[in-house]
């Protein structure tokens, strides 16, 4: 193989599979950057089996080949490299791979190429097409509220639904539940449900920062699911099992719902947080009366903090207890200034959704206090 | 103790005082905060017995007083105040102090005050006195060069000498040292000579961000040493011993001295030191031939680097290698935009200096390969 390209782009495609390269692997190969150059385009590929990562740039191609190379090293030679222009050469005598660009040399012992699992891109037509602006939105808004118990896989993932209704991403870690809908431009043939890690979607979210706008496709493959968009392909693993019936969660009716502001709402609550971090449960407890939001903490070893925040209370008075995590982690999630909490009992389950998004639904669980 | 205060001159006064509060220690009183208000000010403190500081604001004192805070808590408190006044007040009935701002209200345990070793602010005649800019320029150009091996605690600090011939500040590990001298505009009495913890003078530099220019007040009390500015101090203990004649490590005459830029130089270096990084030497090697610097690095494991820069050489042609992050600390440290590297054997000793600042000396050890 001998190519010659620009260093921005090679940079990029880097950086772009860089997080599918495995770190600790029994399998060397895996922590390798794999690099096919025909046709005067080098396709840059990673996986370390969980993830998979495609992306093809221009090159001039001198001579065709596969080569790979140690992903570590790489990376960190790339970005640093002087000039414009990087030129990746094999040698036939050995088995390195000269790297060479202005004044600088690297001579790179390489991995052997007939070892890498190569990812291949399937033919067919795509699943479903999303914008990526809505792909982002449907991922940042609902995976944090994955669970990381890898002993309870399906919910270290988010259901990712599709019919005629549009796209749906929904996560849980059983004590709070996510939920994000979006529409679709175009029709989808059959229904999609699925349930993909929550490491590959954050993966996707964090590439997917361009500033055209731009399409994601999504391929179903048995047990695998593939976003593909402008030049990078992103490959992953599904989670095996039954994701719980979301809907069955979601309140029909509410006895008190609360209208207030997102911002000041969550100011008071990260304050009071702050003497309750300590524990398992993190509790800090809210009363809503008097058409003001009362929100406490009590730590024995520390002190106790007490804020007020006016709300727009209709129906019940109420006092519940939450762990302070979980309310935050959703205000900061919250673009309206104004939002929605609706509760029923001090022991059931409350809804939380933005003022203006019918379209997002997040449902916490409280806790029982004494 | 009744006070009420600005909460951006407060949370100032926390943050200046707050690296002083102890982490880990057998004496929780360490861990707070000292709050004494008189006279409408109020003076912060914290102290660890290895570095202490004090900050003094203005406040409306109501009730005169002293308080002890724990500092993990109180410093996130101040930090998240909502609005722009705070007040603290103690209670008669418990060990709680009552802090409030806007609708947010903490009840705090305190600390008991009376077990606080409170930091006393000495009177007299000060030793000598420094810019600011001038004192955070010395400790940045030297303390990265001290060691970190507590075993032979001399070199874990910095020798601050002032005497008629202006302030110098010295550090070293042994394999290689940094002095940085400086012009007093001041007469100094007597000769300063202390040891001073790197920790410390990082510190100090920390602290020493004005816009404005200011003066730093240093003064010698027995084993300690103090700074004054503005209306913060820091008290540190001094390192005992006896610090080596730094004098007698620079060489008198070089066989080969090397201009080359900077810029250039160090991401030559840094490329190179990619491949060098394995292995407790962490080597490079330098070949300094025909106006060139040729920059290697040979790791069994990975591949070679290979770099040329081009340098004015006067003198011999010599072939050397050095710690890579010892040549790659002090090329960060250097701000003009070239560089003297000069040299005698591939065994003795080198210097680095900028070329525009006769006052800034780095002394390097090469290392020993076949």
């Amino acid at each position: 193989m001998k190519i010659t390209c620009a260093k921005d782009k090679l940079n990029y495609a880097v950086q772009a599979v860089q997080k599918a390269v495995a770190a600790k692997t029994p399998l060397p190969i895996l922590t390798g950057i794999y690099l096919a150059a025909h046709n005067n385009k080098v396709e840059l590929q990673a996986t370390d089996y969980e993830i998979g990562i495609s992306c093809t740039i221009d090159a001039a191609v001198h001579e065709p080949g596969e080569i790979v190379l140690s992903g570590k090293y790489f990376q960190e030679m790339v970005r640093r490299m002087p000039g414009d222009i990087v030129n990746i050469e094999s040698s036939k005598e050995d088995r390195t791979i000269k790297i060479t660009a202005g004044m600088s040399q690297f001579n790179l012992l390489s991995l052997p190429a007939e070892e890498f699992p190569v990812l291949r891109r399937p033919v067919g037509d795509n699943l479903l097409s999303v914008k990526d602006e809505v792909m982002r939105d449907l991922i940042r808004k609902t995976i944090f509220a994955c669970s990381t118990d890898e002993a309870r896989p399906i919910f270290t993932g988010g259901l990712l639904e599709a019919d005629e209704n549009g796209i749906r991403l929904v996560a849980t870690n059983t004590h709070r539940l996510a939920l994000k809908k979006a529409s679709l431009e175009s029709n989808v043939d059959s229904p999609v449900k699925m349930i993909i890690p929550a490491k590959i979607l954050n993966e996707l979210a964090r590439v997917l920062n361009y500033e055209e706008p731009m399409n994601v496709s999504v391929y179903w493959l048995k047990n695998q699911v593939m976003f593909a968009f402008d030049d990078i392909y992103i490959i992953s693993r599904l989670i095996e099992g039954q994701f719980p019936d979301y809907n069955k969660v979601i309140p029909a009716s509410f006895n008190t719902v609360v209208k207030v502001n997102t911002r000041d709402f969550l100011a008071a609550v990260e304050r009071v947080s702050l003497l309750a971090r300590e524990g398992e449960y993190n509790v800090i407890k809210f009363n809503f009366a008097n058409q003001t939001i009362t929100i406490t903490s009590n730590n024995p070893d520390i002190g106790k903090a007490f804020e007020t925040v006016p709300g727009e209370i209709s129906g019940n008075d109420i006092e519940i207890a939450f762990n302070a995590r979980y309310v935050t982690d959703i205000l900061k999630n919250i673009d309206s200034d104004d939002l929605y909490f609706s509760l029923n009992t001090p022991l059931s389950p409350a809804l939380i959704k933005p003022v203006d998004d019918e379209n997002y639904t997040y449902i916490i669980t409280p806790v029982r206090t004494n």
